[in-house]
């Protein structure tokens, strides 16, 4: 893998650069669509191809307890199994072990948890984490880390991610540098700036290939991420990609690369699309209220994508209204594809370093307080 | 419309045609796909275009009921409303009447019923029905017309066909040949050659474009329906097209096309797919089932589809078990596909004039008994 930084704004940490890895090319900063359990929902591969998704992201935790990665294995990993031909990166299972699972019980060792399909009890560690990921074949692989819930003490924060740390140096040394994966470290620290300096300096150390921040858009206010994300990417290394775990909503993207962040990956976008939840160039809109019964224009006036150029908002409230499938599919592909295509703007801005003025811009008409 | 036959089979009643309408032209002996809802469930239109689908069927009393004509006619039509610019066939609400909705009361004049949405008191009568497919904008329209349940009296079945001869009469004189929609009167009769008789001739001197024979594949033994036809279609005109309501399996195409029909539909390929159910080259495949986990072929390893060229029985398998979406997008494409391109053979063979010999092979690898 290798990662090139391309522009630097001028007058924030805002950076604009090029992943290449076996898979394909990746432009920076980049939102990646979710695929949990090997599917970006209701997308196909060349829906996502047609959106210009770059790199997609799928989930150790989900895989590993089904199809289970024997099933992966034999088709010749998860590209193949799902027919997706791109980069790809794979979440260690760490967040999900934490936020899903049943009884868990963390020793030094791994975790100990019962599966959230059928409550069989089942084993996570930094070197099975690792050894499912090596199956996957994933362009990127994630360090098994704790995510510690928020909020939480400081002794309990700093024992968590000082216990990251030590999971952080087995993956490195199970995966020990197999050719065509990269394995990024997670650096954790919760709302603490001394933990966030400690657990990045540890990481650091150890040299990977690129880094995240975990334990963020936990529930915090945004104004806590940004001040944790300002000083968190202080501690990173310039000249390697830093992955903001679990953020997908267009003002925590603006703020997010705004503050040095390259990647960034959320279920939001999808999720909130499967309710009838879109995101538009002036705001959310919710595609079930009667107001949009006879209302003609399409999701997004200014989008472009398949879905504003061929569907009205009464049709898809229809469809909503009607439990029909399709109305899902057409959300969730709008709001990826506005996603995507504010990632591709928020990219041109940073080349024409005005990445503030078209922020604000955006923030403006989006209805957000642009004073974060 | 206009309806050409360009090849008769010497040894059956199949034929090949071309129906023209002004949203296109149709290949005849032809499946059409249903979309019940302004959608064929989990496919868009481009989809369909790639299944080579030439017309789609929708319904006029699930229209009627959600979103409301006002709203389609609003949208400029169905065609703009779902986006579809192909051909589409909207039958009149008679059927579903009948099967979905609750505390229905039937006079001369029409039929009252509640809602099977809401509960709400509703009327459906020949010229209300005309009325909406008028603001639906249909290419084909379909007569109101009672269908009668199955098994049902010799008595009970005369008077049922002879009203539908009634409002058959009244549809026409509303209708008064609106340009571009072409209304098809519904032969009914049950069981019974002579009232099967009588219907036809009632209809046939009223000159209508095209007729379907309704209230078969009701739940009759394949052999039933396979006499009723044999029948009904020497009672139609040879010069108009003949349209089976509610057909769409290998096994009964296959027997429709024999005994003279040029069109079918039916909500099944879809319905099953969504539950897993897929058709193939070999019979049919319950892809929940255990033996699939570990295979790698795909659904059906004679079928050239998309999903057949992409995905193998234990990633779609894997979808139907992880409850995504997706697998029931692929499942439908696949099984729509199946049966569109099934009719594409069928229609080859009657060109080459050797349908009965594609019938046998067909059903000699599907597993049918192919005695009917």
């Amino acid at each position: 893998m290798k990662f090139t930084l391309t522009h630097e704004s001028s007058n924030t940490k805002a950076r604009r650069g090029v992943i290449e890895t076996d898979h394909g090319t990746i432009q920076t900063p980049i939102f990646m669509p979710v695929g949990t359990q090997a599917t970006v929902k209701t997308m196909t591969p060349e829906d996502l191809r047609a959106i210009r998704a770059q790199i997609i992201l799928s989930n150790t935790y989900h895989l590993f307890l089904r199809p289970g990665t024997e099933i992966i294995q034999e088709a010749g990993g998860l590209h193949k199994f799902m027919h997706w031909d791109g980069p790809i990166l794979t979440d260690s299972g760490g967040f999900q072990v934490f936020s899903l699972s049943h009884r868990r019980k963390i020793t030094e060792e791994g975790v100990t948890f019962r599966s959230h399909i059928d409550g069989s009890k089942q084993f996570l560690s930094p070197e099975k984490s690792i050894e499912i990921q090596h199956i996957l074949g994933s362009d990127i692989i994630m360090a098994f880390d704790e995510c510690a819930p928020y909020p939480a003490s400081r002794d309990y924060i700093m024992h968590s991610a000082e216990r990251t740390s030590r999971w952080a140096e087995r993956c490195k040394i199970y995966h020990d540098d197999k050719p065509g994966q990269n394995l990024f470290g997670i650096i954790q620290g919760g709302m603490f700036k001394d933990l966030r300096r400690q657990s990045a300096e540890q990481l650091v150390a150890m040299d990977f290939p690129g880094y995240a921040v975990g334990g963020l858009s936990v529930g915090e206010p945004i104004e806590t991420m940004c001040d944790v994300l300002d000083y968190t990417t202080d501690f990173m290394p310039k000249d390697k990609p830093r992955y903001l775990m679990g953020v997908g909503t267009p003002d925590f993207l603006f703020e997010a690369v705004e503050r040095g962040i390259d990647m960034a990956d959320c279920v939001l976008p999808t999720r909130n699309a499967r309710k009838g939840t879109c995101m538009t160039s002036h705001g959310k809109l919710v595609i079930k209220n009667a107001q949009y019964a006879h209302d003609f224009r399409p999701l997004d006036e200014e989008c472009d994508c398949y879905v504003c150029r061929n569907y009205s908002r009464a049709y898809i409230r229809h469809l909503f209204k009607a439990n029909e499938i399709l109305g899902m599919h057409l959300a969730s592909y709008h709001n990826l594809y506005f996603l995507l295509n504010l990632m591709d703007n928020i990219r041109k801005s940073i080349e024409e370093d005005n990445f503030l003025q078209y922020k604000d811009d955006f923030y403006g008409k989006y209805g957000y307080n642009n004073k974060k």
